[in-house]
């Protein structure tokens, strides 16, 4: 590996520009080298304003690029399948955006190909395992302090989601979040998943069931509650309590950074977007993931962070939700045996 | 009703006994003029250490007692149907701990009975209902401030239970306090319950389902989510929070009075039993019960407070999640038409 | 004493009607027997809703009247040197809101009359004594658990004061509060004090020197610095904290009942005055005096809480603030040595 | 200026390392291109460790090297006056950790140096100003939200420190950090010094006056109160609360990450040193003053922070609270009128 790492941004919308940004003015030893887009202009004018950096019209093209030591998916998640195997093909490490694909069966399919491969090149966006308050918690149950975690409860809170956003998507890609946090956290899979429909926000778009609950157990038992509310109006809030044996920790109690005295109140401000609440879980990702390609020649491992068989899991988890979601039934998630592969 | 409330306590084992004290050392307008126990020396001899006190050895001769102008109960459940009865016949204003009685169909009798007298002299121990924090959140919500309430999430932590404690009492002792301060919240019946039983606490007694995740419906549709844990080893903890479809508001984040430093952390003390959580909520409710019976002639209302119909309601909703508790399954509320009364 | 204190409420006015509600209302063991104001009518009309209660237009009478057990003084400041001096005539116990007396000699006065009787009947109506925060703070000094204390942080804030309300009276009124918490919480006298006069708030009377911030030293070295600030247009803000060699300890961020999120922001209500603040003060202060005054027969001791002493005290150190008000320099506290009375 | 900024790092100390570290693992656009420390064998073996540095012997060829587009002192303070002088003379930027130089006079002439060349090339590390708290509650005072501030109160706290640190060193090390901050939050310089000094810590080294508190008056009659104690045992705590005619604000109730419950408490962690509590600070600190070299070419400012007027002004007043040290009165700050300049 170069001493700095030239980075092929795939898909330039407002989570790709995000990261072009960042990797050019916050990430040590990286610089964004190549930019794609399915709209070519808007690849070609960001790539102007980087020293360095050209547009590549062909994402595939951009992948195999001998000047392109890794890459970044930000691409709409239709196109990830195709694209994630043209890193494998070429060995280039790659960190996905959510979701790895869009269904489970193409995910299984792209963690066998990596098994296949040997090497573990693609890295997953759950950008909540590289934030400062849920690592801590992590550590805080891995240190035994608060004895086995036997119940989790999740409130996850947007204030709005775009016109579009659908009953599903707010499992697939709200809940899915949680799903990833509760596996991240508990070490085992999730079994089943139940979605309870309360009464939905009137403030909500007409047909969205916003909020839901989701249930999920456990391989060992543990129960994870976690409320979905995309439509609050108030702020981005998302909190974590685990319930252990000896002890309880929370995290999300946002506090803000200033205390405020005014008339007949106190308190402070409530972070307005995920990119307020997670900025810095995205940089540590970033700058983590970097160092991690770096080092991986002598590993076969260029990933510091959730890889493909966590995406697969996480679709796995979020299919039983949507079926559930229907039924409003406890579904069992279906996937196969790890040791399988 | 003379200037200062003769009471006449039946019962005085913790409970009644911490009632005597709070009558006689912190309440205003009334003295404990009658005690009574089936340990016969126990009610003699607290009667000797009360001024103008006499211990009477059968409860419904206290109750029927000429010099006795009001009753609390805080005898045995299974007692309780035959002296409320007596109560409600010798037109004695009555202030019964929880259960109202230990069935739903009893407990149907004395709300009919009552009824059929067309006074209200029965009040019900539900005690949170005068705590300052509860009153507080109820006021918010009828305030409208955070919109109509859609979901509620409670936490009922003690730090222990009694060896006897089993199962179902997890349900009627201590979710009988969420099933309560939801129809307070929430002003409408729960029509449906569900107990999911997580991997139980390893530190609790064997057999124990500890902790319990109770599912409440309503008749509206909110959703109510209850995690009972009674052998914590941590502390007495109790928290609700609802959320709304114009914010959110907690309760219940018990900070202590006093915030230290020390080396390496911060911090505060928590409550260690319900005594000290919710002391100012009794005093609070014997002192307004007081008032209430002193002024209930007029109106022929001796409470102020929940009565017999939400003792009634508890039983029929603690009924259906003992069901649940053996079955998994949700279990309907089964409860007659309020208006058929 | 009878079974039920007969009290005579003297002065009528905010803080007397005040206690003559608390009495009837929420104190076991008490009755207001007698009021007396030097507004005749009011004194009456109040007596009139009051079963068993009578007006009595002269202080002194009241004072000697012989169904009249205890005394509560919420006369204004001049009349007390010789309304205590008469209780003290009369042996009768006296609850007496501050101040003892208007000046330090009358203060020293009346400490050496009651020294001379031999009995503790003067309790001073320093209420933040009794507040279960002040109460915590005090025990885990006592506890050493923080280790010696060495430095004190006062801030005590008011919305708004009376129009009369003059930069004097900030001392003698408000800050007589936090002379009395030092003494309290570090057991010695303060010895010196020196008012700083920051930058006055431009929305405070012409005149007034508002925001103050107090330095005191004490016997052994101690440093207390108190801001008092009365015309914050905020809400009452009381806060204490105690910087000691193993730790420190704070109270007074009042957090509210409710943590509510709204679009934006979270937080609680602020307490908008000493009332709300020190209400449960009150009740514990008075319920306490009541109960201390039923058993001081047997010890000649009528007071659970501050005393003459603490009275005369607190005004020595109030005149060496003023005295610093108008000098800017630190000022000696002049007392006499209390082993010679 | 280069795309990749090339920095000179003068001293490799703890803190001198710890930037090395810094700028070659997290901040974009530059690089670690020279090492010097008078322990040559350090520079020699840090030097090794990082791709395309060196270590030069002489710091002054250092900042002279034609490969080296910008410098960071980290030396001990007496060196930093002929170190800037150099980097003025070569036109290289330079961040300077503070202290600017070791008294009022020689910071001065550095004033006068940068003043004649006409170019804004030196920043001092005063990091707090790029603490997100500091910068919100910066933010805060000037939007008007909480009025014109009145006073202000800080607390500094650490656990430890050194065994050399002596009385001065409080003032100079730890207390000049509230110095800035004062000067930062409120836009004018500050007039005089008063240090009190209570009775002091039996658990500090002997001789060592800890606890201090200063006082500070500002040019518009602000008050400021700064509790420094620097042998608390308890963990690093760094507090300011501003008071202002509207409202009041606090920042640094350090609350920790994860909320815990435990047996009988809750509560957090504190940050145990200015590395972690402060460590984001550094981090922005050094990116944006690496931005603003980039960009200074054109503006002749390369600097985004503190600047050396900001180093003097720091100096003088210091200087003003050693000699209050000694003498426990008030001291005015002795400055030149900045327009003077």
């Amino acid at each position: 590996m170069p001493n700095e790492l030239r980075i092929a941004v795939l898909g330039v919308g407002m989570m790709g520009a995000d990261h072009v940004a960042r990797i050019t003015s916050k990430i040590a030893g990286a610089r964004v080298a190549v930019v794609n887009d399915y709209v070519v202009d808007s690849a070609e004018h960001l790539a102007a304003s980087i020293p360095g950096c050209r547009a590549v019209a062909d994402p595939l093209e951009a992948i195999a690029d001998p000047e392109v030591d890794a890459v970044l998916l930000a691409t709409p998640g239709p196109t990830h399948e195709k694209q994630l195997l043209a890193c494998l093909e070429h060995g280039k490490p790659v960190m996905c955006e959510k979701p790895l694909t869009t269904d489970v069966e193409t995910s299984l399919a792209v963690v066998k190909a990596e098994a296949e491969l040997g090497k573990k090149l693609i890295q997953v966006g759950f950008m909540r395992r590289f934030d400062a308050e849920y690592a801590e918690l992590k550590q805080l149950i891995d240190s035994g302090d608060i004895g086995r975690a036997l119940v989790v409860h999740c409130a996850h809170r947007n204030p709005a989601v775009p016109p579009n956003f659908d009953s599903a998507m707010i499992v697939k890609d709200s809940l899915v979040h949680e799903v990833d946090v509760t596996r991240f956290l508990l070490d085992e899979e999730i079994t089943s998943v139940q979605i309870i429909k309360p009464s939905a926000n009137a403030h909500a778009p007409a047909g969205l069931q916003d909020p839901q609950v989701a249930l999920f157990a456990t391989e060992s038992g543990r129960h994870v509650d976690a409320e979905v509310f995309v439509t609050t109006g108030v702020a981005y809030e998302v909190r974590t309590e685990v319930v252990g044996e000896l002890g309880s920790a929370m995290i999300g109690l946002d506090v803000g950074l200033v205390r405020k005295s005014a008339p007949g109140v106190w308190g402070g401000t409530i972070a307005p977007s995920f990119k307020e609440r997670f900025g810095q879980a995205y940089d540590t990702e970033i700058q983590r993931w970097v160092d991690a390609v770096k080092v991986g020649g002598e590993t076969g491992n260029y990933i510091d962070g959730p890889g493909a068989w966590d995406g697969y899991a996480a679709a796995a988890v979020c299919a039983a939700g949507v079926k559930s979601l229907e039924t409003g039934e406890r579904v069992a998630v279906e996937m196969v045996d790890r040791t399988s592969i």
